[in-house]
């Protein structure tokens, strides 16, 4: 990989780009306390939600559902545990409003800098499983510069299915090679090279909190580059 | 319409934002001077490419044709007119080269500025039949805000068709009402407000050059607020 040829940067965003862990606990918080609900650990409650963020797509990347934006899936997902936990009271628009709490999620601190960085030189784009507007709404809040917003809904595929990202490859009018996809996941990084794109992995340590084993490092057999932030990753970049 | 009301604005773009009569002929005349191509009026070829435009979708709104982005169309009308110019001796990537004129657009002096004010406040986006790589690409060279691409390849519909609106408002999770198209043209404000956005005039009138006769004044009758530009369009929705 030559950094010259890359006209494009692709980025996951759950994780690599925002900290949803830390904000979704934030943003629950906020709303129970806003509500008078007590009892409810919503650091637990977040991470509950995200062990069904998988399973959900698993739907319909095996063709058993029609293409589903994200929204809908984190809503319905949102609705088995508010019921698991025995939350009572809430009205379809509190539904909405804690379903849009994924909106809501706070960059990791080199991001905005890294980013507006990168933009000067290259497109840059999330490629998330993520729908437009949980992006746009998500990029106006925190001051994510994105060039254009690609992605599942977009490709109409979740990742890592080959699609997602061919699909944002040609809608950027771009071969694989001139594209590089960023994020904080070997296997998100690994399906992107089986499609001919670039990778960079950026640690993030803290995604799951302190106790975190997983994805601490790159792994170099299918990643071209790797950096510790990304200020660092405009730097090696160029 | 209550301006508070609108939570987003989409754009059309060629005409509306950028001034694709000018922009295309001084590409043309550069580019045919690089090749030492003579005896061809370029905007003379420029107007002639732009009317094979709408009978080119129409193949596609007619469902003649399965959904083709804009930059495939611009090529094969190119191809035609090149032949029926004469012009020889091009290759692959000189036909490359002069179909992606439309990605090097100017916009008219207003746009910078409008836009940048109001994204403070609002979504902005365009809603084109261009495609998202030219989108993006003129948006990078030209200093276009935009906080997301939409139109034509993520409806997969050409406008005026109504899902090419609709579309756009159901990818920013936004009902009609709180989304005002924004265009020179009154025809595609006409099918926006059908579809139930808002919709905003802003008048081009040389457009087409010095002699333009048409979408000189906005049709009242479906027209919301008309500005004379991107700037007093700014001031009018606060």
């Amino acid at each position: 990989m030559v950094a010259a040829d890359i006209k494009a940067c692709l980025f996951d965003v759950f994780g690599t780009v925002v900290d949803w862990r830390n904000s979704v606990t934030r943003d629950l918080q906020e709303f129970g306390r806003s509500k008078g609900i007590e009892g409810v650990d919503w650091l637990e409650f977040a991470v509950e939600w995200r062990k069904l963020y998988q399973p959900s797509m698993d739907e319909v990347r095996s063709g058993r559902r029609a293409f589903t934006i994200l929204d809908v899936l984190h809503r319905e997902s949102l609705v088995t545990l508010v019921e698991r936990y025995r939350i009572a009271g809430l009205s379809h628009a509190d539904i909405d409003h804690m379903s849009r709490a994924w909106h809501r999620l706070d960059p990791w601190p080199d991001v905005r800098e890294g980013l507006g960085r990168l933009k000067r030189t290259r497109i840059i784009a999330p490629c998330s499983n993520g729908n437009i507007a949980l992006m746009v709404n998500m990029a106006k809040r925190a001051g994510l510069p994105w060039d254009c917003i690609l992605g599942a809904e977009t490709a109409r595929a979740y990742k890592p299915m080959p699609e997602a990202y061919l699909a944002s490859c040609r809608q950027l009018a771009l071969a694989p090679a001139a594209v590089m996809m960023v994020a904080a996941h070997n296997p998100d990084l690994k399906a992107a090279k089986a499609q001919g794109l670039a990778t960079a992995f950026v640690a993030r340590p803290l995604e799951y909190g302190p106790g975190q084993t997983t994805n601490l490092a790159p792994d170099r057999s299918f990643v071209d580059v790797a950096a510790a932030d990304f200020v660092e990753l405009a730097d090696r970049l160029g």
